[in-house]
């Protein structure tokens, strides 16, 4: 396991957790890499149901680590357009780890606690849910720093947020806090500390877990699936889906175990 | 008229409700083709101008019956693949059923009290408006049932709620119940029982009966199509339709009433 | 200066504001083509970074100026086609005019006090932010005339509000106040009285105007562009932004000054 | 059977043609209506695998029956508006009965001697081939008629032959005949008469006959979704398809048959 | 009129040529000014109902004057952002100079000998039609001189030709001459001289012009609307767009014309 | 390098051929992993600048092995649903081993003689460009075999024929030989043998080889992009792309040695 991360998975959750406390969980470019690997491991883990994703030490994530990008992006080339090619790819390297969040197939909750930061945001608006404590803020520092998000804030956040709130946050880069969070929709709730955030995720967690892995699975595929693609066509491709899918052992189970009034058990 | 619902047709509102408060209002087979019928009806009917979609009995709509559910799908054949095509043939009249609410035409407001539960959830997602009582709660079942929900609520829920709850909900099954339901944009308000959810209803349900008919059944054509198009096709789309439909007998009506201070009247 | 308007350029911001109090602010033929030529002037001149979008008097805008409309359909042809054709092109000449605000590249903060009435609706649904006052009111007068809002309203606000509430909006005219539309996310904020809400709108504006000009650009650019596209298209149009646009004297600015302690300071 | 069209079943095809001869086989009102009608039954008989229209006497297919166009659209209002929206409602039950022929999931073969004007170029369009006789001619009479072409021409001839060659047909209404025909791709192939076309048409048709027909309705489908999506949704929808559909009575069939050195026979 | 084009109206057909001789019709900057212009203003005359696009001297058109391109990039910044982003505003200038052939609303034929060269592929592809003299040559010269044609050749020729010619022409910059450009669909006939060919061209533009002007406009705008969309939503454009436009003078007068067997007359 | 497949580099130009002449150039599942490996590892050596793509043996490439396919759909599961899940993952991972052919980045050229079958027709159809000997034939095999083909032919093959061909084609299986090939556009050219068919592509490869390798690529990008998308967004994208990389050393390189009436020549 990669010393960036902290990875530990016990019933069938994954609690993953950014580990550069002293570097406030910026992420280095091992960092980026790392990341990708560990969801596409945890996509493929059949004993893995659900992800948790906190941050070690005193804030959740405080997004690219800057000297990572600043040397990262020059290339060698003396050719200007070949630069730019390469700064490019190093861009959709970024989003592609980003990506992966989604890719991986099993909900991820996202719990977050003092300050998720520039890319935090990129990466915790690809995750299925957020959650976090009442001190715990958001910034899309990047308009600070000259930049424009390019990692997936400006692509996901306005399908999560308001326009008008997401408009004046990515120009001012102004501080969100958890109950501004919750009234926005950018937070499903938040709580007074850490571990009572921590506490009470991992319950829904474990809720989730609970449910036919199979199941839930599908939910995810269908609802990155919807928001790309217009009723009509989810429809279908819904209907499709389920002509293969329905019939399952998971089914068969959920139906005894509701005839016979006891907690369904899945496989893996 | 079919004994799975009650209509009730007064000063251009219609008043359905679901109808087997026996069965929570489960909608066996008869029940989904039935719906469709009405749907259809109530959309050419010029009498009626907008409808108002209710429970009798103790809950709203308890989803799909699962008696119904588990008896239609196989088929005779002995071949997986026309099994499934069969299979996939079902799920589409189902999703054709909950599209009829849409397609008629007509502003359709539900009015929920108490269990709004599985197929329930995908009907309501198709009305135009929503508004309960206090006790009302709303829950994607499927998940408990180890199915994915594959009739409307994870294609339309999604462009109703915040992301995060969609996903939360669709993930666990938990209750949202009516204070939560408006804070995240599922129903426009609740009150406290239903008698005074229906008296409410009823009142924005006549004020909408009171414009012209043309225009509303404009507004709801042009607010189905901006869903699924972008800003520009759906600028386009709606010169192209006024071009042809904006000089009316209402307009001029509503051009008179306006400057004589009466209430504007509309013909059918 | 055309007299429909007022418009001050102070520290990068500017001041647009609707000026024909006596006809509280409603829009003739003519305002509608000089709101076209200053947005397009706004978007051309260096100087300006940010634009407020207020109103004179004792309402915002209160739309469209009926006479306008009706004496402006007809043409002279005595083939209907034709005048349909005419038609259609006075609605797309209206939605261009709107549309304006959109494609002028700078950020759009629209500051509403009192009547925020049909064609008010439509422009503010094309500006990037909207506050307001606590007693401002917002209607889609449009219904009550006997017409379906044709010129951004039903394209645009359903991107912002919930869609139970825009289609109650929609179907009854009813109007929404300062703390509702908070509520619903059709204001990101509200306050007591106009000049505390115009206090505050310029800081924000002022706020804006300090960061990065190119960056709040390329910003709007992406939002717009995430609107209308999916997801990973967006991401691969952010890519290809960034790949030509990353690299500037405002990264290198905002570098420096992050390193300095300093303000950062950005050329126009 | 109506009597607008002769209908014939044999060893699974089914050959359908237009008969109205003395009208050149214009089509009226009521042919529209049964156009819909008998596409929809062969779609749902189990025993009809592919379909061929063809034409009785001396034309193939002499479009809308002009007293038809001009009777039906007017309506009896005196709402500009609602006879525009009954217009509409018309041309919409045009298009609808053409879009029978795409939707009724079998192969369909259009066999095409002499006039093929107007209207039968709509018809033609929907068809998944054309076949001609050297003598056949193609022309899209509505521009000469003052109209623009709405019933599916230039919807649905722009996907199968070259663009420039479109637009000539389109603006000026000139006949193509078979040979040119072919080169463009309008048609598969051309014979020298009706008899000739009518046999090789008739091979082909019993050879699509001898396939799985659950193999030839899931081509059908995807080539219509193809049609109008990218590449990477069709490939996405197609392995959803075939995860439910793939394992077939008639896949071992084919194995078998294949193995054997015989032919194989597929249930209906 | 500009010394760059040619222009002559004549019968309701405008016939626009390339006229700087010397340059083999190479394109400056005043050029593609010019054009934009000319077509706008093509497009508002009534008088003019068809466009023959052709070239004076040696060739059609030798694309984009080098020269023009070197000295058009750099902009005077010393922000590498700043240059890149008026190199965009300028290639985004030359495409909507293009477009506006698209935009005109009238047919445009391009009648080709000799030289299309680059840019003059990028011009023609956005024509409706294209004729050409058996000498004439096509050729995508951007390869050769280290570009990725970019002002809509590899957006719109695609649309015209196969891809795998497509490909090869982009790839290797080879010519294709007037027999095989027929072949692929390039061009819809060629003749052995430029005078052969105005003379065929210019029988086609005046049938075009005799026809109803109302819907050989509408023609256009379905045929660039179906380009781009899919049949489904192209349909329903076109239905829209007749209950407007259907019921015309120009439809009357066709009417009449072809009851009285006479030639129909249509205003302009 | 792997035994199933042969590949040399030389001149820029890689020959990479199907090597299991035994089994007709069958691919088994190992070929197909390999296939895509090597399409990979082609797009990241800055050696190879385009591709030619042929068969050893008597065929040019007899598709999937049948072999293959009826060993790997099953899984080991007794849940149907899991089954499907996998026979899913299994239809795309051969789907990526062929979209690894347009994700290289390079062009390639199919170069084919005698059989191309089933799967054979699926991978060239996401070459670049097609050339073929007179006597090779193309087969959509999956019909006779009760298949719906599903990696890409049904996907990709009829943006590259008229749609009527290719239903015929797609229905009845039956073969395409060389002069019919290069009239549907499926192939550019064909000749008598397959060694002047080598001859031939080679030059052509050379041709493409000793272009701008930045411009080819690029274009390849594009191309991709517009089979995709409408035009407005390919000329948007377009413009952010060239925004970036029109300024290079090989535009310098190109423009000097054009000056200087020299070949041009390109670093890699």
């Amino acid at each position: 396991m990669n010393s960036c991360f902290k990875l530990e998975i016990k019933n069938h959750v994954a609690e993953l957790s950014f580990n550069r406390p002293k570097k406030a969980n910026a992420l280095n470019l091992e960092s980026w890499e790392t990341m990708q690997d560990i969801f596409l491991a945890l996509g493929e883990n059949p004993e893995v149901r659900v992800i948790i994703l906190s941050g070690e030490g005193k804030h959740f994530c405080a997004g690219i680590d800057l000297e990572t990008l600043m040397s990262s992006h020059h290339g060698d080339s003396d050719c200007q357009a070949k630069k730019n090619l390469h700064l490019r790819a190093f861009i959709k390297k970024l989003q592609g780890s980003i990506s992966s969040i989604e890719q991986c197939g099993k909900p991820v909750l996202a719990a977050i606690h003092n300050g998720c930061i520039g890319g935090g945001v990129d990466i915790i608006s690809a995750c299925d849910m957020r959650y976090c404590t009442r001190g715990a803020y958001f910034t899309i520092k990047e308009i600070e720093l000259g930049l424009v998000a390019d990692i997936g804030t400006l692509q996901r956040l306005p399908t999560i947020i308001h326009p008008g709130i997401m408009a004046e946050m990515a120009y001012t880069g102004r501080k969100v806090f958890g109950p501004e969070a919750k009234e926005i929709g950018l937070v499903n709730n938040y709580w007074e500390s850490k571990d009572l955030m921590l506490e009470n995720v991992r319950k829904i967690a474990l809720q989730i877990a609970s449910r036919s892995p199979l199941c839930v699975r599908g939910t995810k595929e269908m609802l990155l699936y919807k928001r790309d693609h217009s009723v009509q066509d989810s429809l279908d491709n819904m209907a499709n889906y389920n002509a293969a899918m329905l019939v399952s052992k998971d089914l068969m189970e959920a139906f005894e175990a509701s005839m016979l009034k006891r907690e369904a058990k899945f496989e893996d």
